[in-house]
C-alpha cells in the first residue's frame, strides 16, 4: 500500500528545520503503528510538490530515515516502510485514572512543597524592564565558544568523558583548572582530594547542611539571607538562629554561643552587598577556633568584580580548616549549566561526594568537559571581563537615575556585584509594588523572601542589572519611581 | 619587553590541536601573571619555526586570543599583550593547611561515606573481557546523530532552554516526547503534571525514598536486590524487610504486613532478570490497595526487548494511581548522561518536584533539549533496535560458550537484558574469582553486593555483555570456566 503525500504537513511555526520536520513525522507514523513495515512512502519528488518544498529536502530526510533502518530503498521503486523499522507495541496503553484513590495525605512521609520562594514569571524574558538577579544576558555570552567547547567535549576523543558512570571522581581537567585558576583569584590553595563538583551552589549549600546539621544543632544565617538558604535548613530541621548584618556584614560579636556551624556570604552579601572588613573576617575564624563552630562561605558572586579588586575569599585565611567553601558558575556562565564547586577539608568532601554519589551519582561529565574547556581555552576570562565592562556602564547608568529620581539605595557593593538592595519609603509593601509594576513590565524583586517569615519586612526590594540593557535603565527607574509615587 | 618564543612549547601527547595549545598557553600565562599586559608576543612566523607548526595555526591562535581581549593587534609592530587582558590577582595565595584542625568525627552530623558498593574499576575500558553491566559501547552508540543534536540544541534560538533556571517545569518537548512515545511502549498513559526528569534512576528512587519514608515507615525490597537501593534506604533509616524472590520475581503473598512501600522490578528484576508474571502483578497490586501500601516500580531496563515483545508495566494495570514508575535512559543511551523520570499522582510529583528544587534546582536544560532531539528525530529508537540487534548476537554467542564451558546459570531473562545471573559451585567465593580474573584482563561482577551484608551469599556473580564485543565472548567464558575449575 502507498502512503498518500497528504498525510505529511509542515508547521510554518515550527523551530525546526524543514528536513527534521520530515524525518520526525516519519519516524513518529512508524512508531505510532500508522506506517506499516512494506507500506510505500510517497516518492520525493510528489513529498516535495505536496509540501512545496526542495526535493532535496525530502531526499536528504529519506536518506536519514533510511540510516536509521525507519526506511528502505528498493532502487527505482523508491522507498519503503523497512522490515526492521522500530515496532510499536502491540497492547493497547490504559486510560490513566483520572484521580488516585490514593490517600495522599497519609502516604507522604515528608512535604517539601509548602515552601513560597521568590518567583520570577518564567516569560521574563518578554518584559521590557527586566531588574532580576542570576539570569544569563544573551547579549554578553560568548555563547559561540561555548559551542565549540561543547562540540570538542562531543567528540569521539572524548566519548568516555560523556557516557561514562563515573561517580567517584570529577572531570580532571574541570578540577585542575579551578584548582590552578580560579582558586588562587580567591586566595585559595587547595588539593584536587579537598573539592568535589556540585550541581550548582544551590546543591553545595544543601550538600553542607545534610553533613553538617541535625535536628539537635543549630545553624546561624545572617538576616537577611539568601532565601535559598532558608528552605534547605527548614528542610534539615536543625535550630536555625538569624543575625542581623549591618554595613559589614555579619557581625562575629552578635554570633550566640552553642553554634554548630555559620552560614555567611562575607565578600558580598546576599542580598544587601556589604563587604565584610578584614578585621571581621579575622575575629570570625577565632571565634570558630574558640567556640568550634564551622564556617559555610557561600562565595556566589566573586567572580564579576568591575570597581576594584575584591578581597580574598574568607578560606583564605583559614588556618584551621574550619570554612567550607562554596563557589559557582551560575552568575559567570549561566544557571542552566548548573555546575558549582565545594572547597573543603578531606573528612568533609568524602561525606559530600558519598552522598552525591547517593542523591544522583554526579554531575553530567559531558558538561564537565565542556566547562574545562572553555575555562583553559580562556574564553571563561574574557567572558568575564567583558560582562565586568558591561556591568560598569549598566551600574552607572543604574547609579545616574536612582540619583535622578530619588530612589533610596539600601547597598550597593564596593567591588562589584549585579544588584542594588533598595529601600521603599515606610509604608509601601513592596510586593504589592512588584506586582503593580508587571503591569507596566517592570520586573522588580520584592524583598520580603529574604527575611524570615515571622519578620514582616515589606519595604526592601532588590533591583538586578545583570539582565537589562543599559539603553533600558533610565525608563525602568523612572516607572518604579513612578509607581512608588502613585503608592504613597 | 618582547615574549620569547622558546617559553612556549607542544606537548605530543596532547589531545588538543596545535591551535588550542598556543592558545591555552598564552592565556594561562596572562592570567597566572607571567606576560604583562604591553608585553609583545613573539611574531607568527618565529613562533611557527620554533614550534614546527603552520604559520597559520599561530595565527589563528593569535587571532582568538585577540577576540578575546588577551592580546591586541598593532598593525605591522606585531601582537602585544592586551591592557584589557583578564588580570590575575593583587594577593598571594596563602598555603593550605595540610592537616585540618578540626575534630571532624565531632563535627560531621551524619556519615555517607560507609556503604561498600560494588565497583568497577575506573579503567574498565582497558580491560579485554569486560563482562560488567550498565556502561555504554562506543561501538554501538550513535554518536554523530547525538553530537548533531546537542549541536542543534546549543543554537542561539535554544538560548534559553541551554541557560535558563528553570526549576519549576522540565524542558516540554522532553516530557511531550516520553509521554506520547516511551510511556504508551510500556502501557502507560500520563499527563505532564504526573511526570518528572530525575538525574538518573538513582535520584529518581531516592528522591521516592525521601518522600515516602520516615524512620517509622517500612520498605519492602526484593532479596536480592539493586544494591543502589538499599544504600538509599539505609539512609533514610527506614525499617527495611527483604523478601526473597523466585522464578517469577517478587511473590506478593510474602510481603509481611504494616509494609508502607514496596520496591519491585517487576519487568526484569534485578539481578535474576525474572519476569513477573501477569497473575502476580495483579495479586500485588490487589494487596496494594488492600493493605494500603504504595509500589515503586523501577523499570530499568525494558528499552532492550529483543527476544519478544516485553510485557506492559505494571505501572499500566494500576487503577489506583498507587505505583510509583521510575524509568531512565541510562541503559539506551548512556549512563553518564544523567537523565531518567518519574510518573506518579500528582500529589507526589508535586512534592518530588518541590525536593529537587531544593536539592539541586532541575537538571540541566541542554541535556534535557540534546534528548528531546534526538528521541523525537526517531534516532533514539533506531538505537534501540541497533543495540537489540548487537545484544541478540552476544547473547547467542554467550548461551553457546556459558553451555560449551558448563557454567551454570541461574538467571537469564526472557525478553532481552544485558546480562546473566550466574551461580559458581558451592565454596567459591566469587569476590575472590573476580580478582583472579582480573589479572587475566577478565571483569565479572561478585554477587555479594545484591544481597543484606548479614548474608553470606558468595557464589553468585553477575555476567554482562553490553560492553564486550560478540568474538571475545567464547574466550573471556573459556576463562571465567578455567579460574573455577582451578578453585575448587
Amino acid at each position: 500500500m502507498a502512503i498518500p503525500a497528504e498525510t505529511f504537513f509542515l508547521d510554518p511555526d515550527s523551530d525546526q528545520t524543514l528536513q527534521q520536520q520530515i524525518q520526525q513525522q516519519v519516524a513518529e507514523a512508524i512508531l505510532t503503528g500508522r506506517f506499516q513495515p512494506g507500506e510505500r512512502m510517497p516518492s520525493s519528488r510528489r513529498l516535495a510538490r505536496h509540501l512545496g518544498v526542495a526535493r532535496i529536502t525530502v531526499t536528504i530526510a529519506y536518506t536519514e530515515l533510511v540510516a536509521n533502518d525507519y526506511l528502505a530503498s528498493r532502487g527505482r521503486s523508491g522507498y519503503f516502510v523497512s522490515d526492521n523499522a522500530p515496532r510499536p507495541p502491540n497492547f493497547a496503553p490504559q486510560a490513566a485514572p483520572t484521580e488516585s484513590r490514593v490517600d495522599w495525605s497519609r502516604a507522604l512521609g515528608q512535604r517539601f512543597s509548602h515552601r513560597a520562594t521568590l518567583t520570577r514569571p518564567p516569560n521574563w524574558r518578554d518584559f521590557r524592564f527586566p531588574f532580576i538577579y542570576g539570569q544569563a544576558d544573551a547579549r554578553l555570552f560568548d555563547h559561540q565558544n561555548w559551542r565549540l567547547c561543547a562540540l570538542q567535549a562531543l567528540g569521539q576523543k572524548d566519548f568516555e568523558a560523556l557516557t561514562s558512570d563515573y561517580y567517584e571522581r570529577d572531570d580532571p581537567r574541570l578540577i585542575e583548572f579551578i584548582l590552578r585558576h580560579i582558586l588562587p583569584r580567591r586566595g585559595i590553595s587547595a588539593r584536587p582530594e579537598e573539592i568535589l563538583i556540585t550541581m550548582g551552589a544551590q546543591n553545595a549549600l544543601w550538600t553542607t547542611a545534610q553533613i553538617l546539621l541535625t535536628q539537635r544543632r543549630t545553624a546561624v544565617i545572617e538576616n537577611p539571607c539568601y532565601h535559598g538558604l532558608r528552605d534547605i535548613l527548614s528542610q534539615a530541621r536543625c535550630i536555625t538562629h538569624p543575625v542581623d548584618v549591618d554595613e559589614g556584614g555579619l557581625p562575629p560579636d552578635a554570633i550566640p554561643g552553642g553554634a554548630d556551624v555559620v552560614f555567611t556570604t562575607a565578600s558580598h552579601h546576599c542580598p544587601t552587598n556589604a563587604t565584610m572588613p578584614l578585621e571581621r573576617r579575622k575575629a570570625l575564624l577565632e571565634r570558630a577556633a574558640r567556640d568550634g563552630f564551622l564556617i559555610v562561605e557561600d562565595d556566589y558572586e566573586f567572580e564579576i568584580p568591575f570597581l576594584r579588586s575584591p578581597s580574598p575569599a574568607l578560606k583564605s585565611l583559614d588556618g584551621e580548616g574550619a570554612v567550607i567553601y562554596t563557589g559557582s558558575f551560575s552568575k559567570s556562565l549561566f544557571p542552566g549549566l548548573r555546575l558549582g564547586y565545594l572547597v573543603a577539608s578531606e573528612p568533609f568532601i568524602r561525606e559530600a561526594r558519598a552522598l552525591r554519589s547517593l542523591v544522583m551519582r554526579h554531575p553530567p561529565g559531558h558538561i564537565q568537559r565542556t566547562a574545562a574547556y572553555f575555562l583553559s581555552l580562556g574564553h571563561y576570562d574574557a567572558q568575564v571581563a567583558r560582562m565586568g565592562r558591561a556591568y560598569r556602564r549598566r551600574r552607572a547608568t543604574m547609579d545616574e537615575a536612582i540619583r535622578e529620581n530619588g530612589l533610596k539605595v539600601s547597598g550597593r557593593g564596593t567591588f562589584g556585584g549585579s544588584s542594588y538592595w533598595m529601600q521603599a519609603p515606610d509604608g509601601i509593601d513592596t510586593t504589592q509594588l512588584a506586582q503593580q509594576l508587571r503591569e507596566q513590565s517592570v520586573l522588580i524583586e520584592p524583598g520580603r523572601a529574604f527575611f524570615g517569615a515571622d519578620q514582616n519586612i515589606t519595604s526592601h526590594y532588590r533591583l538586578a542589572y545583570s539582565s537589562i540593557a543599559t539603553a533600558r535603565i533610565p525608563d525602568g527607574i523612572a516607572r518604579i519611581a513612578q509607581a512608588i509615587r502613585e503608592s504613597t
